[in-house]
């Protein structure tokens, strides 16, 4: 199987959601999953439209000329970016709340700077280990995943990152959290031996109504991560990752 | 010389715009040169504060745990990450023109799209190309790097990247356009090589105010340019390209 045939159709608890977003609306939904927690937070009208991003097909790269999903179509104009989307939500709805970045000037900058975290240390690393072959390689970035994960862990106030609030650094990480039974199937990876804090804070996120409810069963997964798990996969990070370059 | 005997200090036209931040201020600032402009550009009251990043002292790591300059203090509270500041600026003084980030929500979703390929491919390759020592890999960078500087310019609507307004779109790259005669000695990079369009919005950019206001003088950044032109730069940047992981 090459990637293209293998790309994440919604199942399961996502599979309902999608099937209430069908109807056309100003904003046309190219699905994405962080992207989709902000939309489901917020109760936006959108319609869900599932994209095969290893297609790259020619109009799909006329939206986002990375050829990758998260992406809108917004009144006809094509945004993408997965956390640029959330920051758009907030931007373009402004009446619908919750308001994923707050509204102190202090704390939008807080999160941003705690997302930022989560894109340039906490994904890669998770990746790296996924993709790592060698037991050794193994062990080693399992200890750095930690690390990480420790590290952001100590700066949640709890039981959400912010506190009481669930925002986008909650939105930013959630899809990791949900993903995470792979590192414990495959690369010894355990919650609790992060830390007690890290797996309660884990366990509430993957609780959020967002979260679960546009969550495609695990089996259909399984065959995506495979790749990864046997360092095959073709994707635009995967290549990066590889080649040390910037994940796109 | 080691990199934290030749951090920059600000020297010629910089130097004059120091002196009149001296008074203490709600917003200390931690001087890195994108925020600068932002500051400048927003006339924001600000105390500045030239900190050595390559030192890493114990009061800078508890601004900013990853040690890297710009940082703020803002009524005593730490914040960092250049881009993160700028936005922040917006945010907590939006009474201060120009809004830098536009006050349209598709505008500002745009301009973070294209400041988001700023950073993840114009300035690693900028710095990959700077740091490369085999006229292949030079000539193979040079070309990258062309292309993505043409890229972004056909986003350019000209003077500015979003037409008459300055906006953290220019703000994110105009370090890079500042100091890019580097290039042209020592890598065979000519603005107008890149293209015509490439080479007006450059020339228009260097002469924002804010930007040359914010300039020191060419031979100090010599001594730290050397560093990067030999490949013997220590900075953290530089460390992670080398390793083949995210820039910090
Ligand atoms: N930085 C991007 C990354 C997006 C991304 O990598 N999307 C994946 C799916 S999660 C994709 O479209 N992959 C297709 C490919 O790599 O060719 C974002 O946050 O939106
Ligand atoms: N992504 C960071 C990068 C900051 C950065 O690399 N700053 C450099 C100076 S321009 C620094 O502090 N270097 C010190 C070091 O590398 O140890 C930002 O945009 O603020």
């Amino acid at each position: 199987m090459t990637d293209h045939q293998i790309y994440p159709v919604a199942t399961g608890a996502a599979a309902k959601v999608v099937e209430q977003h069908q109807e056309p609306q100003d904003l046309v939904f190219h699905s994405g999953w962080r992207t989709w927690i902000s939309l489901e937070e917020k109760s936006i009208p959108y319609k869900y439209n599932e994209v095969n991003p290893y297609n790259k097909e020619k109009h799909f790269l006329e939206i986002n000329p990375k050829g990758l999903v998260p992406a809108i179509e917004y009144k006809g104009k094509a945004l993408y970016e997965s956390l640029i989307l959330s920051e758009f939500l907030e931007d373009a709805y402004p009446s619908h709340t919750p308001h994923l970045l707050t509204d102190d000037p202090f704390n939008k900058a807080y999160i941003r700077i705690w997302i930022d975290y989560i894109n340039k240390n906490i994904i890669p690393l998770n990746m790296r280990l996924i993709m790592a072959q060698e037991p050794e390689k193994q062990k080693a970035y399992l200890e750095e995943y930690t690390t990480a994960l420790r590290t952001y862990t100590s700066k949640v106030k709890g039981p959400y990152f912010l506190g009481e609030e669930f925002t986008l650094a909650d939105v930013a990480i959630a899809p990791w959290i949900m993903r995470d039974y792979v590192l414990s199937e495959h690369r010894g990876y355990n919650r609790a031996e992060v830390s007690p804090e890290w797996k309660a804070y884990a366990d509430i996120v993957e609780k959020r109504e967002s979260v679960a409810s546009t969550f495609s069963d695990r089996k259909y997964l399984e065959n995506i991560y495979d790749r990864y798990l046997r360092d095959e996969a073709q994707s635009e990070g995967a290549k990066a990752l590889r080649a040390g370059r910037v994940m796109p």
